[in-house]
């Protein structure tokens, strides 16, 4: 557990660097992230670099006792380089290139910013590699950022060829794969190939899930390259990237398995405003974010990161590139500040030291405010300094890494296949998947976020939102688990190619959960079905409904004997059904009843669980309790006779932090 | 009366092809369109044609004495060919081509593609023309499907300029005709003119109407060419197209004159999801479709075709195409199939045997399921199969052409003129004659959809929803038809270059209708005016609304004595006026009024009208009445002591069908 | 006061124009705008003019006695001029020429433009420079409207960069002015600089800011050389430019400053219907228009105008071109133009004298219908011109100039800066200066609209909408006039190169508002934050709530002594502080709240007000009075008994007039 921050000494006078320096050392911050947009001052002509500026930067940082993390600048080349390769900038789906003049003005596949990209990061990595100052690293920034992960050019179309080759080998193979006879689509040669872009109606789903597929692994390919540079001239210094929250456009496990440490970049309110929240959620949490919205994200990269994950950029004020962007309340920068480090954090990095008067981001607050006074944000980092020590020197085993009951398995694959094969135009699998861990979190409940092929043995409860495309072994792995799992509607509704599985979904889960999805609906957002439970104590009465989708099951032609209807939609059909262990869900149901039916799940699994309501949530990590409330109301904690807290008590004001030591 | 059925055997192994056959046949369909997306098997490379495997399964469909619909490949030409001849892409109103990997990207003025087309369509018509099992023909597929009539092309604005100049002959004369004085848009040589597209505000709306037409007139060139290559090499087959549901980009009735056959294809979820209904008339026949939607296609159709129109394809489970898609509920198939047959259908074929399990359309379900199990709709089928045997075997004439009392004039170039000078931005014609439509239906009326040119003579009441351009024998041939006429407003507002008559609307309608519409007024979607009968009984309450639109009406500047003033808006300006037999409309009302007025016409004109509410509808074709429940109700039929029923009894269930001989 | 109208004699048989000028005399018009549109017919092949029909024209009118207003027909070049030099066309954002075939068709930075409008203003002036009947001039039509001040042209770039260096001489002053190292966006050259277009993610807002200004300099630039030309032919004659209501791509201030009068284009229904006002609001003045806007744009041409400004095109009854048409009460054609007057107008001039048959506008009203009648609107201007001659009869002074007791600041580069650094998705500048204004309005002020550097001495009460960017003498120019000074949420909150102020806003301000606005919020749509008045009587209710933006006010960092806090809000920041005579306003209030704050500030200005509510205004020109009612209620006048009434009485019908002398 630590603070960070960062700061761009390009943005000041030198004569205000020392005294940066000694204010975030007083102020209780340990690291430093510093030089991810500063390639034109590196390279202010091409081939000249200038590194005194940042030598001394460095210097000074260093001398105050701070621990610096060095960026690879890739994230805004210079406009002569761009003057001199064109071709660096990325395509649009307009098919024109995306210009100069922001950032991220580049295209994964381009040869010269391959090679540029090398140059530059080899340079910066000779120079600072081993310089004692610099601990740790950062890739880039924010990659996918202003979604600049898919490109259209002749560039990307060549790479994507040799990734199709490589994939099928022969195009007889490829046309097979992805069912091209459908409207005499065939290919002759992979050269016949282009982007599945500005097709007449929709291309063909197959062709764009691979070109997602193929722009994804070029991220990953551009990242390795860099990581590669850093480790070989700046060894034992972990490598890190900033990931941000709620991203989707590559494979993050992808990107991370090259990484020491997965970071992201929180902001939750202005990724409340951004999401796919409704006006009235967006009023209710206007000034604290949601409160599952950092913790899924929080739980999404310590599932990734080798080393515990950082927060590198946390939400310091209001921000400038929200549609509106609020103030936080007094308090939730400390708030989330814990709620970081309750999920195993290893460092919060505030984003930025001081606001900047220019540019794009000049309304973005900072710790302090551009005329260098400590911001309310600034206050709260220095009380969250404080209440670490504290923590630390009462607990040794605070920064213990965290192991939960619960698993939700969460895939980026899906994502871009629902996206692109929606069958309901307002299927959104990140939002379903977090209103899965939403339901979970409000149960008490730590949850584990983790890939397809994680190993599952010793968790007790497996939730599996809606998943189109399972591994071959997933069934096994689940079952041999011994966990009660919970299957999402189109739960291996598609094989890897995208096709309907031969045995109609869920497919090869079909040996685990022995049904047959028919047919399947989807409803437009005013409309619902009632969901009935066979349990159900009042006759009259509906107990939820499903929005959005629900599978048709024939639940009886398989061995019916082993199959437990427990909910019915209004028509008849099973909305809900139990095979041993296995739990499948056949509509995406309210919240209220999904949080009823996983409280009854996680009761079959041994798991204990606690109604928490909306507002406030627990956190363990190692032997401490974590509560936060996100609330207006004052939350009393009960049962806690035996609780040691360190900080905070059992009553927890809005905005309020309790973290004890159970004593049983 | 006979089912058909879309069947794809280049999708499935060959090894199926015989029992698909069989099953088909045994399930009561008795015709198989095919191939109208094979070009790429047809011809696998270029010149070199393959044509075994579809020798082999029009055999295998023949031997199962099924007859065969064979297609033109020309929807989805191959990438080769595009390759090729790249010119073939359809240029988009962004001045970018219409790339390849999904289907209907051509042009259909690039002459590459017209001989391109020639070829294929001859050698498939060569080769299948004279095979016993081909019993008909489909030309290409969907004509107008996503939006591609227009393209802006090179080869376009050639095209358009030659049409042009058979138009006008001279380019003083089209500067006046289209007033190109106004803001200077003069020409000098019909080779100054561009496509109207991409201007800096609206394009003039006279150049953009002749755009429309002259884009028209090419697809029915297009699909001329097409008919007469079939005709020549197989001669006594009846052509067919199939049409869309509301489609409206060109002149149905102008291709229709080439055919034999207007087909539609019929998706009655789809189709409500998609077109104008507001929300909760969404919600509220989510799993039906809206009762009138199908019948007013099929009424569309049936108007155009030579021999009894068809349903190509018929919906038959939920789609995949729509923003959302529902299930429809059980019995809507086979209560959509008796629509068409109670509408003069020859043939309902459902879209598709079997549903894919790859592509774009995976989701799409079929008669039977991806597993090949028979599907609810293919169960449906079967029960319709049977009860056609039961009503032919009892009713010689019932397959009875028919003949309405009541003619509804409807318009293509209505709705362009419409879209491209609204006045008001909802102003959407086909909505608006739709909802005409939709109040003769609920009056239990049967009504003959007809083109402004047919022969009126017959009709008791012919209905003209908003026409802008009439003919100069409209009013004529309204007149000497001795019906009672109802007139829209905005009817006879322009002339055929655009431009608003000399005498102001009605036009060459003032003849038979004497008023002048001296100023119009469209109304927001929150705002209504208030409409008063003349002899409303209560002096306090309004008897209805008008809605989008009206005409301010001069009524006493011609033969005062002649007009009845039927009703008023609120401000005192004349809402309905009547003439000898002419009815003026000038307003849109809301539903209930116009229900209301319709009643009151119809009984002028002696036809007997009933009220049937939203939810059953009624037909007659030869001497049998069809009565099908859309709604949630039971509906028990009253009065029909003498009928004998030859399906259902006269307590019809939601989704029942009844069918009756009525023995007076 | 005088009436005029727009007529275009090319539209019509020479035969009507000799019958068309003499109504227009006998109906009280005395001045007609012509051939703005002509280009085509003054010169119909390359370097060949036609004048003859122009000739007759002007002497026919001219021998009926009325007033000519010529015009440059540069709004819309013909065909071949854009065949001849296609780069007239301006590029749109997306990087594709606008096309030919509408009207606006140029691009301001075009050399070939530039060099042919020289040409043809110098023969229009030349032809009709010293023709008798020729008594004023207007320069092309309505600058800047759909959106064409903006283009995206190599040869705009080019003039950009000049633009630059003329303004920052060196690119290092660029750089260190917009705070280019911020994502390594230096420039090491002007000619690297392109046009902030189609980047990847918001563009520099410097940058962006700069090229607007830009923009609006070859706006300027462009009319100053045609009027340089006509003062060169037709010494003596007042010139003119159309704007249009509410238009801020360019900063009309700059414009005027070339003119003798400015002129604008008022339609107050499509006007209502295009701007921001909600949807109930929309309904509400559906048929009169809102009470303030016609008088907000009155009041904003009539501050930058030397002589008396002109209403130039009068809307007569429905137009064409907004989303919904709807039709004028009776009345209001009336009602709008002594609005016009009563804000100092020197002439109302309606738009058309004939609603065309033809082209894009056919559906825009004139004072005669397309079948020669008068209309509605011809019928209350000749009332209008009968009420003209009994007022001037009866008051010398009826023509006086206005000098308002208060004034509101008005910027156009301050709608630039809000547009593109909003912070807060529904920022939109011109809303909320209307806000202020109506607010002042609904109190029975006259009101000055002023630019930022107009001598503020004798006004009262000075009123500043949101002002990012304050000249460095503003605050002493304020001060100095001894008005109550209220300043808006923002203002100061910029520097001229857009960066937040060293000292934080309000910046050069805090000499007279001693206060730190250390954060700001954005709220959006469906959220507001409760006002608490200091003296609020009743302890419990709030006073109304700020919506949008509020400011965080640090107000005891400076002089705490001279602050007084007269609002709070609900969290206890400061929401309204009065230092001496200067009122701070930290948030967007709601109407009624405004209203208050306002009429309380009035009174300590000393300046008196009445309650009016929504529907009635009153203006004072000379000893005059004019009082209109826009509402749907009979309004009558209180404390009148010594006023003589020109028009009308103390009753006032809905969409009545009365003019009174007030005898005290």
């Amino acid at each position: 557990m630590r603070l960070g921050v960062c700061y761009y000494p390009e943005h000041w006078p030198e004569s205000m660097w020392e005294d940066d320096a000694r204010r975030m050392k007083a102020l209780g911050i340990e690291q430093v992230r510093i030089a991810e947009f500063a390639w034109s001052r590196m390279e202010p002509t091409p081939g000249e670099y200038d590194w005194g500026w940042l030598d001394r930067a460095v210097d000074v940082l260093g001398a105050a006792g701070l621990q610096v993390v060095m960026c690879t600048p890739t994230a805004t080349p210079p406009k002569w380089l761009i003057d001199r390769h064109p071709d660096i900038l990325p395509i649009g789906a307009d098919g024109r290139p995306r210009a100069f003049g922001s950032r991220r003005h580049y295209d994964f596949s381009s040869p010269s910013y391959f090679a540029a990209s090398q140059r530059i990061c080899t340079a910066v990595a000779e120079r600072y590699g081993k310089h004692p100052a610099v601990a740790y690293w950062q890739t880039d920034n924010e990659f996918g950022c202003h979604h600049t992960v898919l490109s259209y050019s002749q560039a990307a179309v060549g790479r994507f060829r040799e990734w199709l080759k490589a994939r099928y080998q022969t195009v007889e193979e490829l046309n097979r794969a992805w069912g091209t006879v459908f409207w005499s689509m065939e290919y002759r040669s992979f050269d016949e190939i282009d982007a599945p872009v500005a097709t007449v109606t929709e291309a063909h789903p197959s062709h764009r899930l691979d070109y997602r597929r193929f722009a994804s692994d070029e991220v990953a390919c551009y990242n390795r390259m860099q990581v590669e540079i850093i480790r070989a001239h700046s060894p034992g210094r972990p490598v890190a990237h900033n990931f941000m929250q709620l991203f989707t456009e590559f494979d993050h496990y992808k990107v991370a398995a090259d990484l020491d440490v997965a970071a992201w970049d929180s902001y939750p309110l202005g990724g409340l405003e951004e999401q796919w929240f409704a006006p009235d959620v967006k009023a209710r949490w206007l000034r604290s974010g949601h409160p599952d919205f950092a913790s899924f994200n929080h739980d999404v990269y310590r599932g990734m990161s080798k080393l515990p994950f950082w927060v590198m950029e946390q939400q310091p004020g209001p921000v400038n590139w929200a549609q509106w962007n609020p103030a936080p309340l007094p308090g939730m920068v400390r708030l989330w500040s814990w709620e970081a480090f309750a999920h195993g954090a290893g460092c919060v990095s505030y984003f930025r030291w001081r606001q900047a008067p220019f540019a794009q981001e000049q309304m973005h607050a900072g710790l302090n405010t551009p005329d260098n006074r400590l911001d309310v944000g600034g206050n709260e980092a220095a009380q969250v300094a404080a209440e670490i020590r504290t923590v630390l020197a009462a607990n040794a085993d605070a920064n213990a890494s965290i192991r939960s009951k619960v698993a939700l398995v969460y895939n980026y694959e899906a994502k871009w296949l629902f996206e692109i094969h929606p069958q309901g135009a307002d299927f959104h699998y990140p939002r379903f998947a977090f209103e899965y861990y939403s339901a979970l979190r409000a149960l008490g409940l730590d949850v584990d976020i983790v890939p397809v092929d994680a190993p599952l043995d010793g968790y007790r409860l497996i939730v599996v939102p809606p998943l189109p495309v399972v591994p071959a072994d997933f069934a096994a792995r689940l079952a041999s688990s011994g966990a009660q799992v919970v299957l999402g509607p189109r739960t291996g509704s598609k094989t890897q190619d995208l096709q309907i599985p031969a045995n109609l979904p869920p497919g090869a889960l079909a040996a685990v959960m022995p049904l047959r999805v028919w047919r399947v609906e989807s409803m437009r957002p005013n409309v619902t079905e009632a969901v009935r439970l066979a349990d159900s104590k009042d006759a009259a009465a509906e107990d939820g409904v499903a929005r959005h989708w629900r599978d048709f099951i024939d639940a009886g032609s398989h061995a019916p004997d082993s199959l437990d209807v427990r909910a019915h939609f209004a028509d008849g059909h099973p909305a809900y059904v139990k095979s041993g262990a296995f739990h499948y869900l056949a509509g995406l149901f309210d919240d209220a009843l999904t949080v009823r039916l996983f409280a009854q799940i996680a009761g079959e699994a041994g798991v204990d669980t606690i109604s928490l309501g909306d507002s406030v949530r627990i956190s363990r990590r190692g032997a401490l309790t974590y509560v936060l409330n996100y609330g207006d109301q004052t939350h009393t904690l009960a049962n806690v006779a035996d609780a040691a807290f360190v900080i905070g008590s059992r009553v927890i004001e809005p905005q309020g932090v309790a973290v004890y030591r159970s004593n049983t």
